[in-house]
């Protein structure tokens, strides 16, 4: 993962920026293919990457109508609005896993974060909301995996601040309101040697990829070190049940979906052609869009920019200030103008964030119309926006501080976990 | 490792024979460089492979007299048979670690084996034999890894195997006599799964080499599956004590001696490489020749073919058989020949492995002296070595069969060893 649960930090790559100035290309989507890999997220058009083309490109299948209706009738529950708004918008067999279900034979749920710093923004907690959304409508249990290995292995940190980030980034994540029942969250440095299971699964995956494929399927080199060239097969094996066999009751064969960002996917593809050569289910995907930066959806958001983002920790000063000053406008220059001419609602980051944070969809389409049309003016879009993510910010706040270290350790400490398999 | 404790099995690899025969090489040492790396050792010599050459190449230090004397002195007994007769030859660093010791400054044994098959033969005993011998000398804690996860990785055998023959193994290695208050055996598949301090070493290591490196130590190629790619800094971590701190008691910065074949000496030099920069003292070696194969110093022995060695499971009519039957002899093809003539004991393997099991410098000096002069027949020789060893390979039997499931648990259970740092 990036600096983001499952790549949900980094919607554009300065490296890339680069090399598309050096290449002179246009500031709208002009066939050019975007740059989605699980370390760089690079498009040059201000709606951001080009969704529909990567589904084509990666071979998955889209979230449509027909889908999230069917979501809707077995879970017994109104879709979230990432599915209805289709921030969530590719899958891989989650046909097959609702089948499934619908047969009694449930399923499990695993996503993850990278911990590469103690700050997290709201579009770290995109993924988080949704898993718990899909762990309290189907009733499941779910593993998180912190991937403080990997954050040492790809940034100069020592193993000790990757290892520190994994905790207190699993307090925020505890903050969403997961089932301590239902939910296993781990570093890999502690689960690794604290499960010879999972050590096993992650050698079964080793021994049946090779170099070749690696720098295939995610662009590694000679000159990257062995631990990023093995680092895949570590993601990889908490998509197998066996590998928590505390967690699972030893359960070997339950079928795992990964709700995660698109840029993600590369890991999961190699995992899905591994699973059947040693004998596991493949997992089942579930995609999300890139939550874009305050500065627009073809920049980058950074965990060590506090401007490029609302933090976990922002004051409701900070927050207003933020929006205010950062957050692209698709209005017009003047007040005259945005009268005649109405507002872009698909570059503007104020509205694309309602999209991701505001419930009522009624409420949301007014605002796309009236912002269209000019009736509201950029001022009262980030109004609406700040009043939309202080009381969310703050309730997060007050969660996070309701977690104890004594929960933290529940939440991390294998253990059987409540299920009906 | 291959199947040997650090290489001691395989004296010569088909494949590069065949380049060999491809290439019309002579069969003495005509110049052309032997092949030493940890999966393959090939000579053209029927003396086996130049290790004075090899001292250069890889940049070793010869184990003089001067060292051999400075060992007795220091440890105060009389030097073991393999560093009298130049078996043990090379090292790196063994007089630092002799200069701590007299300064009161004690370190650690690690040596290690492939669990390819159940099957050990005498060759494998050599390593353990003198480890054995260090451990009491120098009164030492050591810890022996069982690389079962290199053998999965490497062959084409399931982990169950692979860490049954681990087991199955630790039993031949713990009938060798070593002190159970000092000796922790371990299997990769299960230390990786119940040590974090482990993982965070090996990760640590992966983190510090690159593949161009391991491509350039190892000969690995982009088509290699990215669990061998990874595997180096598995049998690097041992060599640091902080990877076992129940064992060493949280000591992070005990030296550490590996003796071992000198096959594997490129996974310590990656890891005295690796070892200042991410501070840790490098380990120091000490380096064995090889063990030949029945058919001469310059075939390979394998555990699939049973007529390559003696078995540690072979019985007192096996070993007469074989040895009269296959051990390449060094003799004149008639009594007349030889007695006119003499044998050449430098080529005939009955004598090799006695230079290796006879405990007796003079009695081996005159056998040597009587073979080349024709006083002694190559019957007479061969009767020598099999009544040195029918007895050593029954007692060992016997030693084995008194290793119980308990003890080795114990052996391979992690716990504070004794010892005086």
């Amino acid at each position: 993962t990036t600096n983001g649960p499952r790549g949900q930090s980094c919607v554009i790559n300065i490296k890339c920026l680069n090399a598309i100035s050096i290449n002179d290309r246009q500031s709208e989507n002009g066939g050019e293919e975007d740059t989605v890999d699980p370390w760089n997220v690079a498009t040059n058009s201000a709606k951001g990457v080009d969704y529909d083309k990567l589904i084509v490109r990666f071979g998955s299948s889209k979230i449509d109508q027909e889908l999230v209706d069917r979501i809707e009738k077995v879970s017994g529950q109104k879709p979230h609005r990432f599915l209805r708004r289709g921030i969530f918008f590719s899958h891989r067999d989650m046909n097959q896993v609702l089948d499934a279900y619908e047969k009694q034979k449930s399923f499990y749920l695993y996503t993850g974060r990278g911990p590469s710093s103690q700050a997290m923004h709201v579009g770290h907690l995109i993924p988080f909301v949704f898993t718990k959304w899909l762990q309290d409508v189907f009733d499941i249990p779910l593993v998180i995996q912190l991937t403080d290995d990997e954050k040492y292995l790809w940034k100069d940190l020592s193993l000790e601040d990757c290892h520190r980030f994994a905790e207190e980034n699993a307090k925020d994540i505890i903050a969403c309101g997961f089932d301590v029942n239902k939910t296993f969250i781990f570093s890999d440095l502690d689960y690794m040697g604290s499960s010879p299971e999972f050590y096993r699964n992650v050698v079964k995956v080793q021994k049946h990829v090779t170099f070749n494929q690696v720098k295939g399927i995610f662009g590694f080199s000679d000159s990257d070190c062995i631990g990023k060239i093995s680092f895949p097969a570590i993601q990889a094996a908490p998509a197998f049940s066996s590998s928590f066999p505390q967690i699972f009751k030893g359960r070997k064969d339950v079928q795992c979906l990964i709700p995660c960002a698109i840029d993600q996917d590369p890991y999961f593809r190699m995992t899905r052609d591994v699973a059947p050569r040693i004998g596991y289910p493949k997992p089942a995907l579930l995609h999300s869009t890139f939550f874009p930066a305050l500065q627009g959806a073809q920049t980058k958001m950074s965990a060590s920019d506090a401007n490029s983002s609302i933090f976990l920790t922002d004051t409701p000063k900070q927050i207003k200030n933020k929006v205010n000053k950062h957050a692209f406008s698709g209005g017009k220059d003047t007040i005259e103008e945005h009268r005649e001419q109405g507002g872009n609602p698909d570059i503007d980051v104020a509205f694309m964030y309602l999209t991701f944070f505001m419930e009522d969809d009624e409420q949301l389409e007014k605002i796309r119309q009236d912002y269209t049309s000019g009736i509201l003016l950029t001022g009262e879009l980030k109004k609406m926006l700040i009043e939309t993510l202080q009381p969310m910010i703050t309730a997060h706040q007050e969660n996070r501080k309701n977690v104890t270290d004594e929960m933290v350790k529940q939440f991390m400490t294998p253990r059987p976990l409540n299920f009906n398999f």
